[in-house]
C-alpha cells in the first residue's frame, strides 16, 4: 500500500501552492504515495488553474478512509482559512495558517495517521508576525516531536549529507564539534541508510580543517575529536571513515566511493550540494520520530504566482518521504 | 613577442617531469609562451620517452636570448643535478633540487629574466628534509619576494576564487576576517581581474556564516567586518558586492553573474571549485610582484612514472601564467 503522506502548503502567497498543482499533476507523484494536501482547497484550486492534469480537488474535514477512497485529491485545512490569495505578499494570516498546518501535520504523523510529513516554504518574517516563535519550520517540528539531537540533511539522489550543525555561526559550529555530537551525526546518518535499504552505508566524515588538519599543524580537531568518534562508531560497526579532506570528498561521494558525507557545518555541506543538485535537492530532517522532508527552496515571493516555480524539488521531496515510509 | 615562463620541474620522482613532457608536447602551449623548463634534463628526456610531439632538449647554462633561438626546449638545472630518477620515491635530494630549482625560477622573475613562474608540484616531506623550512611553494615564494599580504587563490576557467585565508585552522581564519584583510582580499582580486584585462570585474564576497548571518542571528561578521569592507572597496571604484550566502555564491558565479569570490577560508573556495573544475584547477598566489601559478595537485607519487598522469592542470597553469604576463 502506497504510504500517506501529508504535504503542507506552506505560505500560500510563496511558491507553494504552484509547485503543489504542479507536483500533484504528475501521476509518478501519486505512484509513489497517497498524498492528503493540509492547506486551503482554494488556493489550490487557483493555482492548479494553468496545470494540466491536476486531479479534482476534494475538501475533506477529517483524515479517515474516507478521505482516499476514489478519485481526487483530499485538501484539509483543519479549520484554519487562508487569507486572500496575494502571490508574493507578506501577510501575517499566510503566516499563521501555515503554522497551524505544520501542526497538524505533525500531529497526524505522531498519530500514526500518516507516513510523513513533507512540506513547502513558509516566510520566517511571516510567521514570526504571526506570534510563532521558532526560527522555521525545522525548529518548530523538533520541539514539537521533542527531538533535541535532530540533524539538518540535505540528500540529492546518491548524494546525501548529515550536517553536525545547522543553522549558527561559524564560531559555534565549529564549538559544536564535540566527539559526543560528531558520533550522534554518524549514527543519524547511518540509521537513515538503514532504513533507506540501502545495500552499502559508506558514511564518509569531513574534517573541519583544510587538508584534514594536515597532520596538527592546521589544527587538532581532526586527531583528538573527529577520529576518535569515527572509530567508535567504527567499533559500533559503522562503515564510516575519516575525517576526510573536506575540499575533495563530496567529489568522491560524487563519484560513487561513500553513501553519506557527513559535514561538520552548514555551508560545508550545503556549498557542494547546491552546486551539484541544482533543483532536485531535498532538505531532510533526521533524528526526529517521524519521516519529514521539505523542498529545499523558500517562499521566493519574487516569482510567486506567475507560473514559473519549478517543481523538481517538492518532487523529490515527496519521492524521498515516500522511500523513507516505505522502508519503516 | 610570446612572454617566456619559467617552468619549475618540481620533486623529480613525483608526477612533475612527466605531465612536464606532456604539456610541452603540445603546440598550443608554444603558442602561448616560450618556456624554459628549471630542472633536469635526463629526468625530463627520461619521462618524454612515451611522449608523442616532445620537441628536443637543450640543455643551457645561462638564460640569455640564445637559450630561446632556433627550435627546442631550453632546461636549465642552475647548477643542481638531480638524483637517480625513482619515480614514487621521497628523497631529500629531489627536495633539494625543488627547492633551488624554485629559488632560480623566482630570481629570474624578479630580475625581470623571466615573465612568470609556473611550478610543478614538490613534496612538502621531501623539502623537509632538504632543510628547507617552509611549509610550502607559497610560503617560500612570499619570503623571497618580501611579500607579508599574498593570497592562495584558485582559477578555473571564467571561475576564480581569492582566499582571505589558506593554510591555517578554521579557527584561525575565523580570526583572520578582519575588515582590513577582507578589503585586502578584494583589492587583490580586483587588480588581478584588471592585470588580465577583463572588461567586467565583478567581485562578489563570500558571507562567513550560514545565510550571510541571516541579519545577525548566526554571527556578526557579515554586518559589522565585511559589509564595510566591500562599502570601502565600492567607494574605492571596485565593482564588488556582498557578503553574499556562501552556499549560492559560487554557483551564481558559475551561470556568470560574478567573475569572481572572495572567499573567507580555505574549504570554502576549495570545496565548489574541485567539485567543479575537476582537471582544470590552476593554483595563483596573487599579491606578490611576480607572476606565478602552479598545478592543483600533488606529487602523486602513487601513479608518478607510470604515465597515466594527467597534464590539463599544468597547461592550464601555462596559460594563465601565459595571460598573466601578456597584460603585464
Amino acid at each position: 500500500m502506497r504510504p500517506v503522506l501529508a504535504i503542507t502548503m506552506g505560505d500560500v502567497n510563496g511558491v507553494g501552492p504552484e509547485v503543489l498543482a504542479k507536483a500533484l499533476a504528475q501521476a509518478e507523484v501519486w505512484a509513489q504515495c497517497r498524498p492528503v494536501v493540509v492547506g486551503s482547497a482554494h488556493v489550490l484550486e487557483a493555482a492548479r488553474r494553468d496545470v494540466d492534469g491536476f486531479p479534482e480537488l476534494r475538501a475533506v474535514r477529517h483524515l479517515d478512509e474516507a478521505a482516499f477512497a476514489g478519485e481526487g485529491c483530499p485538501v484539509v485545512d483543519g479549520g484554519f482559512a487562508a487569507p486572500t490569495y496575494r502571490p508574493g505578499t507578506l501577510d501575517a494570516a499566510a503566516g499563521r495558517c501555515a503554522v497551524e498546518w505544520i501542526k497538524l501535520a505533525v500531529q497526524w504523523a505522531m498519530g500514526g495517521e500518516v507516513a510523513g510529513v513533507v512540506t513547502c516554504p513558509i516566510n520566517k518574517e511571516g510567521i514570526h508576525r504571526a506570534g510563532c516563535r521558532y526560527a522555521g519550520h525545522t525548529d518548530l517540528i523538533a520541539a514539537m516531536t521533542s527531538s533535541p539531537d535532530w540533524r539538518m540533511c540535505l540528500f540529492a539522489g546518491p548524494m546525501r549529507v548529515v550536517h553536525n550543525t545547522g543553522h549558527c555561526s561559524l564560531r559555534e559550529a565549529i564549538g559544536a564539534v564535540t566527539q559526543e555530537r560528531v558520533a550522534a551525526s554518524i549514527r543519524i546518518g547511518h540509521e537513515a541508510l538503514v532504513r533507506l535499504g540501502l545495500p552499502q552505508r559508506r558514511i564518509a566524515v569531513a574534517a573541519l580543517n583544510p587538508h584534514a588538519g594536515e597532520a596538527g599543524a592546521f589544527g587538532s580537531e581532526s586527531a583528538e575529536v573527529i577520529a576518535p568518534a569515527v572509530e567508535a562508531c567504527q567499533a559500533a560497526g559503522m562503515a564510516c571513515s575519516g575525517p576526510h579532506p573536506a575540499d575533495t570528498v563530496f567529489r568522491r561521494m560524487r563519484e560513487g566511493e561513500f553513501d553519506l558525507v557527513v559535514a561538520m557545518y552548514h555551508d560545508q555541506g550545503h556549498i557542494p550540494m547546491k552546486l551539484i543538485a541544482m533543483d532536485e535537492g531535498v532538505n531532510v530532517t533526521l533524528g526526529i520520530p517521524i519521516v519529514r522532508t521539505s523542498v529545499d527552496h523558500g517562499t521566493a515571493y519574487d516569482i510567486a504566482g506567475k507560473g514559473v516555480a519549478r517543481a523538481e524539488s517538492l518532487c523529490a521531496a515527496i519521492a524521498l518521504a515516500a522511500e523513507f515510509a516505505g522502508h519503516g
